[in-house]
């Protein structure tokens, strides 16, 4: 009796509980993932997966769906069709690639169309200014970042959807682990930001599948 | 040429710019206060104004609307007719009302409908379990909280509507001024939750009106 | 001489001296556990250790009881019979069970009635809440929690039991080590919360032993 | 309607609500002491009272109890008749009086016996030494600190009872407005000492009163 | 003997020696001012000089030079005919301009050219891009923001000449008093920042002076 | 009873306690100088005394000496005939003045020779390597810096005594109130720093007194 | 389409584009030296490259420099011949040298003149004192230096020249991995030094090149 | 051209250079190992050297006297005869040991009498009280402990010498890596206490050295 799965969860919040792999054994895991198996109605997320709960997910679901670089599983493997908005998740760095794949992938498997874009940092305003028509479509965007974590300020300014500051742990020294990226994003000078957990990919694409779901789910 | 207001945000964004009054001195808000005067087809807020603030605005805009206790002002002072999905505004505490309302003025003033509610705070469950119907009619909710900050949470596993963290500074010690509250929310347990500066009502009430515009508005 | 064991503490204090092994060489502890088994009158625990540490204790004291995940061993190895009040340790999710059995063990091992719930979080509120009937027959209850830290608030506003909050390392980011949901614990709403070091089972498990101790005890 | 009184509290915890005034007008506070005084059943402290909120209560409640230094009010003013363990105050230095009164008179008006001793800092140890006695009859003791917020290590090194932990904003510089004594006593190197919040005397003095509670009232 | 003027500064290293008035006493100030009247070939700046510091200055040199604003006072009130390349200050908002002034003052009276920008911040990036042509014209550019900071990693990727970021203490909460400005142009994604202290327009100013002296003056 | 006074100090540690004013009422010192009125025998030093403290103070004991920059009273006015080796006291700035006074009274007070120089800062090395004789004469140097706090590095690498790093609050921004300086203290690359709390010009002379004490007094 | 990258970075800013393989997978960082191979006109540098990226990029460019010590590569291998001013750089110890390293390297294969000083720290001051001749005569000096971080602002006492601060992590304990030095270099008592992030000798290396160069270049 | 040894810090100072091996390799410490070689009238320590440095250090001094525990070196491995004052060493607890070793063996390897107690932390007060007549003869107390740092408040109030305070990183969670010592002892509300960095056994030993120093030696 180590866990209690939220099974009601779809019903009471319309999304599915998912299972934070870190600080679980690969037993624990592997028993929650072969409890899953009776549950083909509800797609479950195994976030923050290292090998070893890789492979016990895998084992209890042999089809799962396993992005290494994201160290994300889902099951079924299939996403949902697409319904509502648009998610568009930026990635302002090759290096904050894994965290931005993390939401890009939530958000799909949460059932909304997604559409990712990588290396449009600030230090090249081309990048972003050149993307400005996807970005006008989106009922929400996601932005990674770490470093000086500015793409969101600028992000914002540019479209009147609401945007989701995503920092990452990207960046060495004074950027304490994406702390620095963090703060930046809390203090946007362009209202519209708000801002999850340092390398919370899957938080934030959760929250963007909420933001931009058809109005009849909710 | 001290200011270079940003008029075309509206267009650009679909929401004008605010004048943010901390910093500025009462001649240089007074002077934009003018300058707004020419515009009434836009709707101008002043945040964060204190009393020279708010005297100055008044001068030039007598008929400014004007929330002290949230330091707000608006002109003109009529906010828009409603349009979009309901905004719910949550106070943990009495403290937290000035931050909450700066939230529920802003949403309004925006041009969405706004409900506040006070005194709900995680000591007393009962209180928020009690207002369930109006949070699932919510298209989005605003969740202000000092202390320990750990409404959101609870309130996000509640509703499948996004939830916007809004810490304020209430609190002593080791509350840090809202640090506290706003690390909790960042760490929310439950998915659903993002964060905005602390006391950053203004900031709250903007994103709550994107997240809740009405579709053709976009 | 490296290590002056504190042997008069029960007759001082009521409760042993234990060892804690990290920072010790695993010949230190070793030596101590040679030393220990004079004692037999004593219940001796060693918290914080290692394969390294565990594999010396058993080498001078082979009957030990050994939980790994907990990284605790106790020689006697069967705990006295309970006396006193009940201590209830509650962890909020499964990736808090180990300092949550350290707790809880802990509080057994020093002669209290103990009870152990897991995966209680407030991400849904109806867990916690199905367990109001134990709740209330605690004593002293100990809450385990990471992330967000908010459950001691909840669980204090329910009960008339003194609340010892137990922040775990659990969590990423903004998390830092179990700090944002010790400053949680810190500013609970709720009177009634005191709190312990992160991650210190054996801190929480003492303390509550201590609290629900019989009276002739004391 | 900008405060929900939780007037059940004491049913369902066994201990009233308090009024935390810090960030409420006066006249909020005003009109929950006027709302108060249909309830002489039960007894209401008002915590963090400045002038203005004294004079508010007190025209509200002509005979409270006021404790300026302490920052508290209570009505009605008796506190009951003493039941349950005694609690002891100590306070370190003299600057630590403010918040050790605090401590020392919500203990008593939630229904303990409490005495208070101060001036008994680790700089001098025959001071805490001579008051050996006394502590050895404590059911529980508070200890506040400043400064470098050594007493409770010492106290809980001498004594069966737990201790709870009160770190003060005494000090400057590297105190950090009691953040180093807050520290300190998270790391007491004798078990047995929990922490409440910098200056918390409400907090420290309702959790004593929890601990040292009669059997029959919980 | 409180002060001891370093008056072989200008030889030695080329610019004079600074005042920081901040912690010295309106007359210790005022005698300093007066030692300076004997040395009309030096140009002395009074830095942070409040009013009373003002005042002292005024009375020893009555044609001081003093912009209150940027709590700066200069004599000989005329500054040396600008030579060198071109110092551009840009300010983000305008609550950033008196620490702006302060930068662009010092840099005029070290004897350069120098121009000053203001409200020119990432939320609407129309109005830094309007600048282009200036800033492609300046030496060194320093860049004032307060809030996100993310305004000296935009300019840094427009132009070649090197970027002082100068974070100012404008924000609120999170923005911890300009250090989260700090800590994002530190982790600057495009090279070519550096920073100074924050509120530091002095030290800004006097850095871009070294910069962009004149060959022959070094 | 608000102050046990530790009337025994000076037989038990040679040095006599002093009064901490902060945080004590001008009534509580006033008794305190009263009952010290008594013991002429023990010079009593009154700290961080406001002028209200001194008005209290000088009430009781009119004729004690007093020097309000430092926030010092000493009773009985004339401090000990001066023993022991020479305490030398520098003061990087002159803003650093009032600090390094109540370093310098203090030692003098406590019985030793002292010396005090000010405004020697590493930003012109030649002023503090014209002090070198005196530096070589010093039983202890006190070092007394805020910014950068890099003198006492620097003053350590020149002689053999031990230096005191004394690390004053001068400085903004990211000084963090004397931060900064007392992390560069406590980094010293040149051995024989050891550093005391941030403003503390009593704690760093009374211990430069007992280290520069006589042998036959210890 | 992981990567973009900013090839008309010379062009527009007249310096090109680094590739920071912190965070990259070997093969990403593979695939763009493979990319980089068409444009031998361009200095590409690869910073903070460990053993995989070393390899990866040696697979493509297999004539390319690389410095292991300071985890940077370099192709062409040949540094353009050098123009503009003298940049100086100095490490303060023998553990600073990567990163000063890293500085120098990249100045130089920016296309200025360099040389580099080790083991200058402020403990044994004749040793700066030593190198005063080719101080002098820097057009920029970047000082490199862990622990107390001080040898900057001493530097910058002694020249006229512009001094960027780079702090290094070398230390321990309280040094913060670099965040004590960083403070220091920030809050310098002499005016003329900026500071670069923490081992960001990339970044100082590069701005030093700015700072430097030719008037024609820009 | 790695290192510049600093051989005239004997002359200059009476102590000298110790050789800082974290960060330097292996290659470079050896190096210094053969130079020193030429240099048997200076006693050479060797600090925080790993096995790789002790290696390389023994290789080309084989008689160097080796502490792995305490990580330091020496050469040649005899002590100088003791002079001046007796150096006591104390340790909290068993896991302080390496780093009360390091500063014993500074002390007395730089000349100094010294003895080393252990296990004497105040959870146990009887066990630091029983060594008052060893402390009272101490010219100068080196105190080290982690997790709650109170050992050395208690030991000044104790003595009449100067008491350094040495924080350690032993500890947990809130202990931050000996920041908690840290603080405590910078607090220390006896006073007498100055503190070094954290881990800083040499640092300490060295200090102590110095305060014990014969005066012929100075
Ligand atoms: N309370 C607030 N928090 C954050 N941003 C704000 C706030 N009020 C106004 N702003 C924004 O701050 C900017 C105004 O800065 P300024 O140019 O100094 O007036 C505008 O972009 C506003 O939308
Ligand atoms: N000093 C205090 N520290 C912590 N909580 C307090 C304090 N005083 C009152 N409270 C609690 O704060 C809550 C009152 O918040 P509010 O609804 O804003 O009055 C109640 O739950 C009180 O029990
Ligand atoms: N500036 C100061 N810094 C640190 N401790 C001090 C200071 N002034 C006095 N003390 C000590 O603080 C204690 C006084 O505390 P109290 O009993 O509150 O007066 C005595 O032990 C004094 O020696
Ligand atoms: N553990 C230590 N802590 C602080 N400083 C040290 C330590 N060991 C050696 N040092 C000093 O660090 C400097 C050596 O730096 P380096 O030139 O890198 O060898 C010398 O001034 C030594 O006296
Ligand atoms: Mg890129
Ligand atoms: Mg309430
Ligand atoms: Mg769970
Ligand atoms: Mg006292
Ligand atoms: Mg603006
Ligand atoms: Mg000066
Ligand atoms: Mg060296
Ligand atoms: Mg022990």
């Amino acid at each position: 009796a180590f866990a209690e799965l939220d099974l009601e969860r779809t019903a009471r919040r319309g999304f599915p509980e998912a299972v934070y792999c870190a600080g679980k054994t690969a037993a624990q895991v592997g028993a929650i993932a072969a409890a899953v198996a009776e549950r083909p109605d509800v797609t479950t997320l195994f976030s923050r997966a290292d090998d070893d709960h890789a492979a016990a997910v895998l084992a209890a679901l042999p089809d799962a769906a396993h992005d290494p670089a994201a160290r994300l599983l889902a099951w079924p493997p299939q996403p949902p069709a697409p319904t509502g908005g648009l998610v568009v998740v930026l990635a302002a760095g090759t290096s904050d690639l894994p965290v931005a794949r993390e939401a890009h992938l939530t958000a799909r498997y949460l059932g909304r169309p997604s559409e990712l874009v990588v290396d449009v940092g600030v230090a090249g305003l081309h990048r972003v200014l050149s993307k400005l028509e996807l970005l006008r479509r989106a009922r929400v965007a996601v932005v990674a970042a770490g470093m000086d974590g500015a793409l969101p300020s600028v992000v914002a300014g540019l479209v009147s959807a609401p945007v989701i500051g995503l920092p990452t742990s990207v960046g060495y020294g004074a950027a304490f682990g994406g702390v620095a990226a963090l703060l930046t994003m809390l203090n946007a000078c362009a209202p519209g930001v708000s801002v999850v957990n340092i390398d919370n990919g899957y938080g934030a694409g959760h929250l963007a599948a909420q933001i931009a779901a058809p109005e009849p789910s909710r």
